[in-house]
């Protein structure tokens, strides 16, 4: 595994003016889904830490409690049960402190998605969230019923409001209601990733803090669940804008930050928003010590650095949460499967990855070499089972059947099958996860073969468009050789039949991948799609074939979201259609 | 294919006292997602056959002209399109009609899931639903805004309300709202089956019929949509709730009835209700002739021959609507695989139906006698591959890595999985879809091979419990043997290892379906859940299994929701959870 390095972040303390000064805690922590007992103990690790640095407030993400999005689990009263007892179980973490920690609050026949407000041990105040995201990957409506009063509470003298999530993603909304009273705005969120959407976070946040006329803290949960990928990267803004500070994109950690408010109103008008009073004796208990706050190292990344990023945690963690420690990989000698091996080797140590060469008498000489120079340069074990034997037994079975027609795709496919049957057998006997190695543009057309390369646990790069698969290795080989250079170099191929090349079939990747981000993400019509060297009726052919192997994809198994609109619960496309 | 003849539909007239007296058409169609062009021509020919009978109203089914549901294909500007110019070819249909026809509506940023209301073949009114179900499988609260007015129109007199779906599901709601004012409620509808679900439609429109104090006329579509299947079972009831007609059910056909109203109101008021008036002209055109309706012929199912319809027809419709017309089934002599032999023979004819018998050492002679008898019975093609010789080549290829290790699992999902290959490549090569054959019970244990028995494009009994798997095999058996006895008497088995049963590893399917009804349908948890036989542990067994198996499940074909809850967007569980 390479270690990344954390330096230079920057961690400028607001300047104390006439107003408050607020020491806050935001936890960016990696929640399971339904681990109540690993959620609730995050919470006192880092309930712990800030108080520690005398922090005045600590933040915690949307649904901490039950891990987010826990879909319909949240329909059992038992999982509801457990979250109540897991957030009164967590009361007495936060002495010494205001915690602002996220669960799912059952009140008579709703369900609130909630923010209790604790202090000093007691949850004395509650805020259910007002907008719910019913879009994309979201289905808060499914399990929410809508927040309808805005939450404020005081502390110090200042006036902090509640928000969570969605609250403030809009021009209008609770946030901006609440910041014609408020000094300070929280949000809590459980914000999944996509490529770019930390930056579009920051300056949506930046804007909202300008438009409010007030600081924000916004805390955003870390980790991999299922297809979503939490990337965190919290953030503490002050009035005008300007980062405060901020946290890395997938790392979990505790950030910390010294914000100063201008309290806007001192004496408090009602207007309608539920009001909690901190008790007294916690703002004094908290003058007392002042240490030094630890110095937060943020580092930029390259938007190469972070898309790896995404896929490393995802990876890691629906392996490590769903009880693997092992993975095993079909190594061709490709691109798509030499990247997914390295992915793996960065989320789980090159002892726990296997790669198995499985060639074919279609396989090339440079195939083999170049996975054996893949598996050399990551350090990783491998199995080599050539696959003849098994494809001929198949010929002789479907002889009388298969009599008097031409080999075509079923002879193909049944050397990838061949190929995803032994994969598994060694996930059977051994408890390895299969890691499947698609990229989005092949699965987008239907070039993968299901139930042959389409087997696994994972897939890896499924959201990744091929161009990019080419980048990231380009990125990864940027001090030393990972990827075999031939590997980036050689013509795609399936090597399903001789001197087969993807081109046979498919549009070059640089003309394809346009055209499924223009179908696929934008959801524009084949009148609306224009790129160069494409005729009209190629593009046809290409949406043609994304609709038809829509019941392929349904059968893949779930990889990381790293687009606005992944393959998955983003993308609900019937089958049957004309 | 068994016909089933239709007979015995009481079509009650509605008494004509000092009212109104109007003639319906209710088109309980089967509609094509995205099948615009097929759709209207659905809409055209039963508009000609209601202007035949002199019928006033003409009803279709909710967003008949888009096909339901349509999904993420409402995110299409072009599909948007595609529906608004369809609604216009539409329209002159209607001529000498008043037709009720649902539609997706843009209209600036919303979208409306909508009724048009058109006469004599213009379009003159819209009504936008206002209740969105956005639960089970629907998600309409991710497609449409929700309309806020009631709406109305008068013809021949008589005040007529509309409303769509939902609207009348509730106790209050848009349809008692309505119902103060006027005095007949039209319902259009798309109401996906489980089992119960007619019966349990019916009473509740005979209840709101009474509660509103006026008839109601309900139509639902007809036919499958990947995972559902919609029943039918339109309804006409007066304003005591009587029966006036009924829709049969899974079955595509024009139902009409004759309603006798008693205005309320000779002088409507308003109260913020959206009002059309129909042309004049258009209720004198109809007056003139008045020829006999035809009698309708409704045929009660019982239990077991309402699931098995709809089975049949969700298959149908499933290989059909997918440009499939024959399909391959592996036959391994049991249950499972007879049952879903005889559906297919039923929705397919036996000409379209391979069975494919694949024994291995493990299989007994019993069970091959017991296929081939089934085959017989159903008088389908067979084809017969050993599939020893594969089990031996994997053995070899594998031999090295599995040195030392005892058989396991891995060994018995390779039988699996080389009889999934097989079907796949008699798929690949004739064009034939694979159906699977797992039942809801051992699809719920996991107690199934992912990429062995899950490999097809539909499973066609993923929904059936194994209680009911025998339950349907009996009533299919009532008139002459389909199902051979012995399939019937001998004890369910695997044959992946010598003497294997089901009971090896599963409790009794009598005590189990019992258990998964109440943990999967109702969410009930294990402390609540209850079952005479089984121990608390074995209860916790069973529980953890159904969870640990949600991986499997995710990547396993679609099949027919016949249960409250199916798996699918039914129920949206984690795969990575505590």
């Amino acid at each position: 595994m390479r270690k990344v390095t954390n330096k230079g972040r920057q961690t400028k303390q607001g300047s104390a003016d006439s107003g408050v000064s607020l020491r806050l805690a935001l936890a960016q922590v990696n929640g399971l889904v339904g681990g109540f007992k690993t959620n609730a103990e995050k919470v006192k690790s880092a309930c712990a830490q800030a108080r520690k640095v005398g922090a005045d407030i600590v933040l915690f993400p949307e649904l901490i409690v039950t891990g987010y999005p826990p879909e319909d689990l949240l329909f059992k009263k038992s999982f509801i049960k457990n979250c109540r007892e897991t957030l009164k179980k967590i009361a007495p973490y936060t002495r010494g402190l205001t915690a602002v920690i996220g669960f799912a609050e059952q009140k008579g026949k709703h369900l609130y998605n909630s923010a209790a407000l604790m202090c000093n041990g007691k949850h004395i105040g509650t805020y259910r969230k007002t907008l719910l995201p019913n879009y994309g990957v979201f289905d808060e409506k499914r399990y929410f019923t809508e927040g309808d009063e805005p939450v404020r509470f005081f502390l110090k003298g200042a006036q902090i409001g509640l928000t969570i999530c969605e609250d403030i993603w809009g021009e209008s909304g609770p946030g901006k209601t609440l910041s014609k009273d408020v000094d300070f705005i929280l949000n809590i969120s459980s914000s999944p990733y996509h490529k770019g959407k930390g930056k579009a976070r920051r300056q949506m946040i930046i804007k909202r803090a300008r438009s409010y006329k007030c600081p924000i803290a916004y805390v955003n949960l870390v980790g991999g669940q299922d297809e979503l990928v939490f990337d965190g990267q919290s953030l503490v803004v002050d009035a005008k804008g300007k980062i405060i500070t901020q946290g890395n994109s997938f790392e979990e950690e505790i950030i910390f930050a010294e914000v100063a408010l201008s309290p806007k109103n001192r004496k408090p008008v009602a207007r309608g928003i539920r009001s909690y009073r901190a008790p007294a004796t916690l703002s004094k208990a908290n003058i007392k010590k002042v240490p030094q706050l630890p110095a937060g190292v943020y580092r930029k990344k390259s938007e190469e650095e972070e898309v790896y990023s995404a896929l490393v945690l995802g990876t890691r963690d629906y392996i490590h949460k769903n009880g693997f420690s092992k993975v095993v990989i079909g190594l061709s000698g490709g691109i798509d499967s030499s990247l997914t091996a390295a992915i793996a080797v960065d989320a789980l140590w090159s002892h726990n990855v296997i790669g198995v060469l499985m060639p074919s008498p279609y396989s090339s000489k440079g195939s083999i070499d170049d996975a054996l120079a893949l598996a050399k340069n990551l350090d990783i074990k491998t199995f080599t089972f050539p696959i003849e034997s098994a494809m001929k037994s198949y010929d002789s079975i479907l002889k009388d059947a298969f009599k008097g027609t031409m080999p075509n795709l079923a002879e193909e496919n049944l050397q990838a099958r061949i190929r995803g049957n032994l994969l598994m057998a060694l996930s059977n006997k051994f408890g390895w996860m299969v890691l499947t190695t698609g990229n989005k543009s092949e699965i987008s057309m239907g070039y993968c073969t299901l139930y042959g390369d389409m087997a696994g646990g994972f897939a890896v790069i499924k959201d990744v468009p091929k161009v990019l698969v080419y980048e990231l290795c380009h990125w990864l080989n940027r001090e030393r050789e990972i990827i075999p250079k031939n590997v980036l170099t050689k013509e795609p191929s399936a090597e399903l039949r001789p001197d087969q090349k993807d081109t046979d079939s498919l549009p070059p990747y640089e003309l394809l991948d346009p055209v499924l981000l223009r179908y696929i993400e934008q959801d524009l019509s084949i009148e609306e799609i224009k790129v160069a060297g494409l005729s009209k009726s190629e593009i046809k052919r290409i949406a043609r074939l994304v609709d038809l192997n829509e019941y392929k994809r349904r059968q893949g198994p779930p990889g990381v979201k790293i687009t606005p609109k992944a393959f998955g619960k983003d993308r609900r496309l019937p089958i049957t259609r004309s």
